[in-house]
């Protein structure tokens, strides 16, 4: 591959990660140039002024058109909005484009990447979520690739190395429990922000660590994983494994089992991605089993402790636009709920009437603009559901 | 493949289970025929009899001259000794020879099979440990193929699917501990053959339960391992896993690991040597996370619990004849030990005594004939280290 990028989301969680990965593989021989960044706005300008320094990109991107031109430590061109997300992306220069911008923001970006026959290196659950069957379509028919990023997809990828995909039993999507694993039913539902962001195992960004909590977030892997690898849901579940030494693991029709573990550093399935089919030398030592170590693996507890991750299922299974409104529910519910609007146990309430309320206009078949117009229709209308969630509270107060 | 089977050794542990997996494929579809059946002697015949009568085998092999006259139930032509397994191995018919009979004694079938272009399925540890130059030398110049049929090779094999072995950091070969894993190592000293015989996961052959007691199991699969997988002794190792899930792992460049895992079934491997590289669907039903699963790795003892551990890693790593002569000392004294000639803590003793008297006579590229005339001496030797056991232990008693 071209071993130029563009990173979408540099200064997240995963993007910083990507670069300590180029950093680590340029220091070692290998040749990766970081061809363009791309961040929301001004809230990231603190993180992405030395990124600028170091790595040299020929071009950027700030997401919020307002704040692009307070940028005073770039020479270039700035691109604004989608549509520079798009430009980085399209671009010929590059060989592949890192997808790691917060949300279904992502969506354009990756197709136009897949258009352009770029790898794809995708860490934004929601892009697959939304647009599955189109971007699947496109990967699927000799456009670009597409590579997970995360650490469970990283891990099924490997899994299936040199395996038929015929020959699959059951994908197992391993789910660390999130934060509030060990919380009864009952106290999970007046969690607060802060009992949530602990994350026990991993450090990510809010979203997705109240997606962890949820346990959304494993529902939303499973619709990833039912596209990116072209099995029936019936074929995929989760199992809690809090330790998160297995990042997930294939079983075979023959009752055999492979599974991928190891530390859990998001840089490895990042170098993965990027070095794919090649393993290139990580900077660790060498695993160290002079200590014990001591896993479990639990079954996945049922819809009132986890109601997030039975609506996800549903979702997929429902299939067509149902996916795209259930993950833009969410994404409003947990932004309201990171800003204190709405209570931990409000998310699935809106969730489930966001879908509930699509139900009649569930488009099949639907194309990408469709997708794009009901996402946007779908965040207003959980907007709504959130004003009326509050007003009752305040209600209630009085 | 063509699949036309002889079966060397099919009255024991793996033999049965083989044709387990014989008739549950030929059940389901696929057409595997028993061409040949081998087995030791008298012992064997009342299992042999009905194999016979369900396999319709063209021809048998009973080791023991002066027992194959007294076989009532065949027609055919009954071949004997080593001469009769080279027979079976080598005939044109067959497409793929499972060797499963007990020690050194079937490296000569091995080594014909392969030079005779047949799919060679070999559960037979000794094998490789004696004579693993000579026969890796063959089927990697395109004599046949050499499929393991144990459950630790076959694991590594299904973790090195489509990944190059340049990449392997290490592999990690999992022990369970075997019958004694809990006692002290003065206490081991005078563990019993009752003690001995009681393996917690596996239930398997006399020889290789004593093997797995004493931890010689696992340096003769890091032998096998450095063979069949062309990787050096510095990047074998073994771990603790007292709950026989994972069957072994491989740690790559990159920090990742992909581990093979799943019931403690024989049959497994088994069927996988058979079918491979394709996956047939298997008798069991799906894994069921329903229950909590626990497990731990830890650490591999030192050589105080394990000696023979040990001393199988030595006699590796200085190769030529030495891993034969420590693999038939250590035959010798299990099999002194299961006839309470000698104690448990005398195997160690027996197996380092006679490596120490081969160490002068050492060949560094030894010949099969030579291989074969070493083993032959380390037995009658090991036979008179044990002697002198005997005699220092009854002059005790006096």
């Amino acid at each position: 591959m071209k071993k130029k990028l563009a990173i979408l989301g540099s200064t997240g969680s995963i993007g910083t990660q990507t670069l300590d990965v180029i950093r680590h593989l340029n220091k070692h021989g290998h040749e990766f140039k970081v061809h363009s960044l791309a961040v929301k706005g001004r809230e990231d300008f603190e993180k992405l002024a030395p990124q600028i320094d170091e790595f040299k990109p020929e071009k950027l991107c700030i997401f919020n058109e307002k704040d692009a031109d307070t940028f005073p430590f770039f020479n270039g061109e700035i691109m604004i909005g989608n549509e520079g997300l798009i430009e980085l992306s399209k671009d010929p220069e590059i060989g592949a484009v890192v997808v790691s911008v917060v949300g279904a923001v992502g969506i354009e970006a990756t197709v136009e990447g897949l258009k352009t026959n770029k790898r794809v290196c995708i860490a934004t659950k929601e892009v697959l979520v939304a647009a599955g069957d189109i971007i699947m379509g496109l990967a699927n028919n000799g456009n670009g690739e597409l590579l997970p990023i995360d650490s469970e997809h990283s891990a099924i990828l490997q899994c299936l190395n040199g395996e038929g995909l015929d020959n699959i039993k059951k994908i197992h999507i391993t789910a660390s429990g999130g934060a509030l694993r060990n919380w009864s039913p009952k106290r999970m539902k007046n969690a607060t922000r802060e009992d949530v962001l602990k994350h026990p195992n991993w450090d990510m960004g809010a979203k997705i660590t109240v997606d962890s909590a949820t346990m959304m977030n494993k529902g939303l892997e499973i619709i990833e994983a039912h596209h990116l690898y072209s099995v029936p849901f019936e074929k995929i579940d989760a199992v809690i494994h809090p330790q998160s030494f297995i990042h997930s693991f294939v079983e075979y029709c023959d009752g055999s089992m492979i599974a991928q573990m190891g530390k859990a550093d998001m840089r490895l399935p990042i170098q993965y991605a990027l070095t794919y089919p090649e393993r290139y030398p990580s900077l660790e030592p060498e695993t160290d089993f002079d200590e014990m170590i001591s896993f479990k693996l639990k079954p996945m507890p049922g819809k009132k402790k986890f109601p997030c991750f039975y609506l996800a299922l549903e979702a997929g299974k429902i299939g067509g636009t149902m996916p795209a409104v259930m993950n833009a529910a969410n994404e409003i519910a947990v932004y309201a709920f990171l800003n204190k609007k709405i209570g931990f146990g409000d998310i699935p309430i809106v969730v489930k009437e966001v879908m509930g309320a699509h139900k009649k206009y569930l488009i099949k078949e639907p194309t990408l603009d469709e997708i794009l117009a009901i996402d946007i229709k779908a965040r207003e209308f959980a907007e709504d559901v959130i004003f009326h969630i509050q007003k009752d509270k305040r209600g209630i107060k009085k």
